[in-house]
């Protein structure tokens, strides 16, 4: 055994279960399994055996002959799970993911995708919800990453924690990857077993920094068929850039934050921050770097790159995630730098970190971004013109419903084929709802931030279409809501005015003509 | 001061505030006040002081002159709350009401209303969130009703516990209605001060009896500016009754349930029930009355007349709720027999009976009625047409999103003025969403069950239709989903196919010809 992998390995008993050569496991995997991955939002996710069975399927020829039914906390790697969507070896996949191929089987009616709350996933998994099929309670085959195995047997994970756990908990045969290509991740961890009810208790978290668990997840030993070494680290893409739009936005966000302090609603610190991934979440973690704001503190999904730099400066005290999801010159910063950031960094489980107990008792500021907002304040997370499947859910629904401040963050417009404002993320109705009237507090453009904290329909439809819609859009808007206000509140129905003959309109008119913007209603 | 009434006032500093004539306490109130009620689903409400102010409005001619932006933890009662918006006295309404009168006065845009999760109104009241036009966080009057004074100057509340703990600690002047014409509820509440993040700890809730406040709500004495005698008890109508159509959802709910402990993904005594109001509700409680469950308990916001019985043949162990709302008869059942009940039953503030941390750390069973469900598994609890308000969200997505059986149940069908089953409450969209695909795991309606857990959207269209459509639906409701699923797929975007141009013409034809019933699509 190489003695940098025997170096991780310090279990007598999992290091006889090394194997060297990855393609000896192959039959231990069959057409129909149900397969569990570690991995989230595209780190930490298994890389040898997942490619190993890629190329059997692609060199014998069995695409469409051995699907699987894939669950992974979030999403895999584009190098893998990609792969086996372009394989046609996925059957079924929940609750989250990302990438070309994927999206596409799932959107050409391939893959049966579910997007389910993050927070929920693993505990359903655990009820038997989605192996409610089978005759026993259980998945096939778990393969999951390890950056070091302790003494004990525990399984140090690498840069995400996700559902390991509750997958590994569920699995009948385990596979270890131990990765040697990227450091220890020893301590970074905080890993509790949480029962299922009626046997659940508190979880006694009561700041972003209270350890409650181990460093490591405890594997039975008898599960495992095998151990492998895995060779290269995390394939991730460049940080999104900010750019003018993102930039406004933050801005916006950070004037927000300090009218709060300001009132007395919030603390000078702020609340423990949730943001979501892509460049206006780095515009506005960019913002609070610039902002008199200290010692703040983060609880969230996923930490990006951008919170490297506000650690660096002092400004962010202590950040939990459930996954290090950094560009490849934010890893090698974060590991140059490795011991001033392990103990401000802390890595749950996602069941912890989108836990609704946790986020409303810490009262989280939890930020967004969405396919469109309505003008009541509904919004739509995941599917395009209420069809096509982008990602999932993720944990947006966990944050917002349950964070004190729940934010939207969105440009006013988006290009189409034919025209650079060509769809408006701000309409009449949303074709599909993710986050409903009830959990959206700020809804922020580019153009303006419209706060709709105890506002009625009526009065908050005026104010997210005049601070945050485009001027292009603001007369198209203003026009609906004006005739379906007079004509429904003329009928006494008029609560929530609607025309629903014509209210996706807009959405008709991109598909059709390349553009949102109509003549008339 | 009549003796019963002295009897009720244990505290002399109390006692020496009470006023005998209501009408001396109208100069406190004055137009756009901030006023703040007890009660919840119309028990537990005040009642004099709100019948005096009314018949003042009446008198001298004031009505759209005396208005006030009213919060209450759900709705008061008919004779009060209905009273003061037929006066036009309420400019301002939230996050919950019942009635004629007011949801008129909504639909019509005279009050403007918003509906908020109930367990989230008290938090955000406190926070600041409804008052942040003002100049200070506070309301301006409380009238809130009490069974009895402790001789420490603690409120013990009558049938419901609601947001008054909040609303007391949110006002600047205080009026107590001290009820003589109901027994005292002395032993009944628990109740506990909740402070807001970052001060919040964990709820040491385990099991649906854990008492971890007091048996009353602490007041300070110096805001109380009046005691006043309530005379009557809660104006409350008869029960619900079941028919066929509700005995036959409650059987196939309880077919389910048994099938879920058979399977051993739920023990015998299940787990604790949250079940919302309404003949369907009463018809399940009363089918669990002839099953072969026992120990049952109960953790909900509500609780009707049927859970008496359940108690009375030892199958119901223990219930929680923030409410007790029975009918007439039921009060008459409930004080005959105060003492069996009163240790079977506790009353505890919506802010802990509706949290997310308690309902998904006991996994509750939670059950309630929308006005329609989509093919696709969103709910619509709130708006008709996607316009009209009813009665608002409730505590029904606090309990959907975090139970861990996420149970919807409808009739198939509601008659129209045209057609006995005009109404499909099963349809393509649904035209609000309040609950989405993420949350709800079962839909059932007379006809069937559709178990929809781990299902993908295309999966779930075909199980919601075909077990739970009116036959006179199904093949309308399966041609739209057999056309829109051709369409979108080969476009490659039919994750969850929708024609945005057709999706509302069921209710379109609703609107126009008075029946859902269409010939084509």
């Amino acid at each position: 055994m190489p003695s940098l992998l025997s170096s991780r390995i310090r279990n007598p008993t999992f290091a006889k279960k090394v194997v060297s050569d990855p393609a000896s496991l192959i039959p231990y995997f069959k057409n129909g399994d149900y397969v569990g991955w570690s991995g989230f939002t595209g780190v930490g996710y298994p890389k040898m055996i997942p490619q190993t069975l890629a190329n059997h399927v692609a060199s014998k020829d069995l695409q469409g002959k051995m699907r699987f039914k894939l669950f992974v906390g979030a999403s895999g790697g584009a190098d893998t799970e990609g792969k086996w969507a372009d394989l046609d070896m996925i059957e079924r996949r929940c609750p989250h993911q990302v990438g070309k191929s994927i999206s596409k089987g799932i959107n050409e009616g391939r893959i049966n995708f579910f997007d389910k709350h993050l927070s929920m996933f693993p505990q359903d998994l655990l009820y038997g919800y989605y192996t409610r099929d089978r005759d026993r309670n259980s998945l096939d085959v778990a393969i999951v990453e390890a950056t070091a195995i302790t003494e004990d047997g525990g399984i140090v994970p690498g840069a995400s924690v996700g559902a390991t756990p509750e997958i590994l908990q569920m699995a009948e045969k385990i596979i270890i990857e131990v990765n040697t290509a990227v450091p220890s991740f020893e301590g970074l961890h905080d890993i509790v077993d949480i029962p299922n009810p009626p046997d659940r208790t508190p979880l006694l978290v009561n700041r972003v920094d209270d350890r409650i668990g181990k460093p490591y997840i405890k594997v039975d030993p008898s599960k495992v068929i095998g151990v492998v070494e895995a060779t290269y680290g995390d394939v991730t893409g460049p940080n999104a850039p900010e750019d003018a739009t993102s930039r406004a936005i933050g801005g916006h966000l950070v004037d927000f934050f300090k009218h709060e302090v300001n009132f007395g609603r919030m603390p000078q610190h702020l609340h423990p921050i949730q943001s979501g991934i892509g460049n206006i979440a780095n515009a506005i973690i960019g913002g609070l770097a610039d902002s008199p704001f200290k010692d703040l503190e983060v609880w969230t999904e996923v930490l990006q790159d951008t919170f490297l730099p506000l650690f660096d400066t002092d400004k962010l005290r202590f950040a939990v995630a459930t996954s290090t999801r950094f560009s490849p010159q934010g890893f090698e910063k974060f590991y140059a730098n490795w011991d001033y950031y392990k103990d401000r960094i802390l890595l749950r489980p996602q069941v912890i970190s989108n836990h609704p107990e946790i986020i409303r008792r810490l009262g989280c500021i939890a930020m967004n971004t969405p396919v469109e907002v309505d003008m009541y304040a509904h919004a739509n997370s995941t599917n395009v013109l209420g069809s096509r499947m982008l990602n999932g859910l993720g944990g947006s629904a966990d944050f917002l419903r349950n964070a004190k401040y729940s934010i939207m963050h969105t440009p006013s417009t988006r290009p189409s084929k034919k025209d650079p404002t060509g769809v408006s993320c701000i309409v009449p109705m949303a074709t599909h709802v993710d986050q409903t009237e009830h959990d959206l507090d700020i809804i922020v453009t580019e153009q303006g931030l419209a706060d709709v904290r105890g506002l009625s329909p009526r009065e908050r439809a005026r104010v997210v279409i005049n601070k945050c819609a485009h001027p292009d859009y603001k007369p198209i808007l203003n026009d609906y809501f004006n005739l379906a206000e007079k004509v429904c509140l003329a009928k006494g129905i008029g609560h929530e005015p609607h025309i629903l003959s014509s209210v996706f309109k807009m959405h008709q008119n991109l598909v059709e003509k390349g553009t949102m913007k109509i003549d008339s209603w």
